[in-house]
């Protein structure tokens, strides 16, 4: 298993593209009947009745589908010490069954901590459908380790 | 059923909060088996040398939490048009197994929008654990419907 990335093996402005995912009308129901259960997730006829149209998944599931495909990287993999939050997330658009999604992770920000076994790593997130058309943005901040230093 | 409120029902600084919730380990470690695979969310023995000491949920799994209890108040039930994004979104503090959530939601901004059958609210969302700590906190902003104008 290559050795997840640590605070210094990153810089701000590098990047990284994950592979493709296709999510298909079964999961985005059953993902919206367990945890956002609003006609326009889960009845495609209701659905369109709706500002969408049509059904489409939930952002929390777009969310998590985006997750997913980032943490396939496996960039951070054993080096990630712990999640401090997101920000500035936007739905740009919806995702319909079938769309197929792909994220696009680029370093926005790098920063030391007060505790020097840990830096603080802040990714851009943007997730775009196979239009190439953003659906999902969003920053997500996370501790990371540092390299052991030797000792003097 | 009680039909959720229009934008003109809430005004900024009301607020309400949720029943509680509890999560136990099985439930907690399923999901990051899903979603969130690292040894923190999925193995009691490595988390003990994690910065958490013992295994936690994934943040992610407490934002959905949070998410269907204050679904579970049904405020905004049949009247929600799309969800727009999430805010400063923290986490303060892990989520251990066992514990029990609860949400307060306050009213934190509303705005009208160029369409005039819908608004833009904003609402603050803190989770308390079961010492009332704050573990999660966001901003979520959607779109929802306005009353029905009679015609002039």
């Amino acid at each position: 298993m290559q050795a997840g990335r640590h605070f210094e093996d990153v810089q701000v402005g590098e990047g990284w593209v994950t592979p493709t995912l296709s999510v298909g009308e079964a999961e985005m129901v059953g993902f919206a009947r367990e945890w956002d259960l609003h006609p326009f997730h889960v009845d495609p006829v209701a659905a369109q009745d709706s500002v969408f149209g049509r059904l489409c998944a939930s952002g929390l599931h777009t969310l998590l589908l985006t997750y997913r495909l980032f943490r396939g990287l496996r960039l951070f993999e054993g080096t990630t010490l712990a999640g401090l939050g997101l920000d500035s997330l936007r739905f740009h658009a919806p995702v319909f069954p079938g769309d197929t999604l792909q994220v696009e992770v680029t370093v926005a920000d790098a920063a030391a901590t007060r505790t020097p076994d840990r830096g603080r790593l802040t990714l851009r997130m943007v997730t775009l459908n196979q239009a190439g058309e953003p659906v999902l943005e969003f920053l997500l901040t996370f501790l990371v380790k540092r390299r052991p230093q030797p000792a003097a």
